[in-house]
């Protein structure tokens, strides 16, 4: 049976690889050489696009942020329309569910090689923790991520707010609040500045008023969560990016973590202690999931 | 032509790959699968093991300090025997120059596998860098590296005094120095502690005395410094291990960058100001050097 035939015979664990030039590869095959600087030094950026019935979203700001990660790397220019074919490539051979995350991979390439980045999209199922994330919400803790917000603007070598595939810190993390019984993290910097999780961006609601910490401090700048913000200020939310407090997130009606996979999830429990008022913030993670998702209704 | 054909005829490029069970690979061909969680996370450790005229200089302790870091990333334990294997085959095939860096890599493995890691052994050529630094020295850059000493003890999440394979950040530091005009990088800490080098350890030398950090502020223990250090206290100097202030690195007889890679590699600029006293600073490091060497005479 050919590897097409095998990923499909096995739908759970469906993968759909392609190479820039649009053409497929074996997920099951060796891709990266040894000496790829991906799998020695991390040293590359990443996206994960989420796709829903075969269109992709945000795909425009996602290219746009590999691109910033890539600078910010001193990486080449990634050239849009190549990945645009990667995307369009991994989409045509989805023969998933109706949801694919879309990871896009781009690294340095191989440290004896020919200079040429190696660069890949790779299509999977959304995880079933994610899935049930969405639904049921999420425990979370806060834990220091070591750095102060000062830094992202002077100190450039730390690539804060580039979204690197050097992500140890970032599962550690979650390892860590595992174990501690939580299923989520929020970042927190050294003067106590709420950042981001390992892999989501805050919010906050309160009243009809949505906050999100700048990615001036040294975090990603969100693609759902600038969704989420347009299709809530067209609904007559008021929108505001600055900077939060622990008590912020604390006291907020309701407290969120964003991302492509996981959409709009709520936070129930922070540091070990529920958060008030469970209904009205279901009701409020409801009402924010329809606005996200009103954003891709035809 | 075969590939161990093509590597013998390419002595200056050449490498030489094994896997655990000792088995030669051939380092053109891909090895990891594009979801191996090195690539796509950095999620795994490394060291780099000097190997010299066929015999590997303090593999035990390189062999113990991967040991440590699996453990920190919550790896399954190395097993050192096949290691050595693998490190024995490396060396048997290696027909490049008299010295050679092996370097050993060992990753979560694929997202979307069995839950086997992936581990590999590869021999390469010592660079050209850092084989003109040794006889030269360099000239280095002091750089925030954005955590408190504090942390170590604390933010295990943080992995810090982990070699991970997350060092976008130590890579980036170097291109940056490497902008500015300078060949390397001292890490200072949030309160100003010296810490390491991106790749190396700090050794200061003052009359007959050597210093290096504690581990304990968030630093990996040096290899070669061990060994330096052991070297140095049988010829009767007086080894630390303490917190250093900038003061303390700008002020010292003798300023170092020591790795496995570099050897014992001395610095002769600092933030872009030439250290005073240039010739008994290449004496001291000529002593330092011999010393480190008679560790390994026969």
């Amino acid at each position: 049976m050919s590897w097409a035939g095998r990923a499909w015979a096995y739908c759970d664990a469906m993968r759909v690889l392609a190479g820039l030039d649009g053409a497929l590869l074996d997920p099951e095959a060796p891709l990266l050489r040894a000496d790829d600087l991906a799998a020695t030094r991390g040293d590359g950026v990443f996206e994960t696009v989420l796709v829903v019935d075969g269109k992709p979203r945000e795909l425009g700001p996602h290219l746009d942020r590999l691109a910033r990660s890539a600078a910010m790397l001193d990486l080449p220019a990634p050239d849009p329309s190549a990945w645009e074919r990667c995307v369009k490539a991994v989409i045509s051979a989805w023969r998933g569910g109706r949801e694919m995350a879309l990871k896009l991979v781009y690294t340095r390439g191989p440290e004896f090689g020919d200079g040429t980045p190696t660069a890949y999209g790779m299509g999977l199922p959304i995880g079933a923790g994610a899935l049930r994330a969405r639904v049921e919400g999420v425990s979370a803790l806060t834990l220091e991520r070591g750095f102060a917000p000062e830094h992202a603007g002077r100190s450039p070598w730390l690539l804060l707010g580039a979204k690197t595939l050097s992500y140890a810190v970032n599962m550690a993390a979650l390892r860590y609040a595992e174990r501690q019984g939580a299923d989520e993290v929020v970042f927190l910097a050294s003067d106590g500045s709420v950042l981001e999780g390992p892999t989501s961006t805050v919010v906050v609601a309160n009243g009809r008023t949505l906050r999100t910490p700048p990615p001036s401090i040294g975090i990603l700048p969100g693609t759902t969560q600038g969704a989420l913000f347009r299709a809530a200020e067209r609904a007559g939310w008021t929108t505001k990016v600055e900077r939060l407090r622990p008590d912020d997130i604390r006291g907020a009606d309701g407290l969120f973590l964003v991302s492509s996979v996981r959409k709009v999830t709520f936070v129930h429990t922070l540091d070990g202690t529920p958060l008030p008022n469970l209904e009205p913030r279901r009701a409020l993670h409801a009402e924010l999931s329809d606005l996200y998702e009103s954003e891709y209704r035809t």
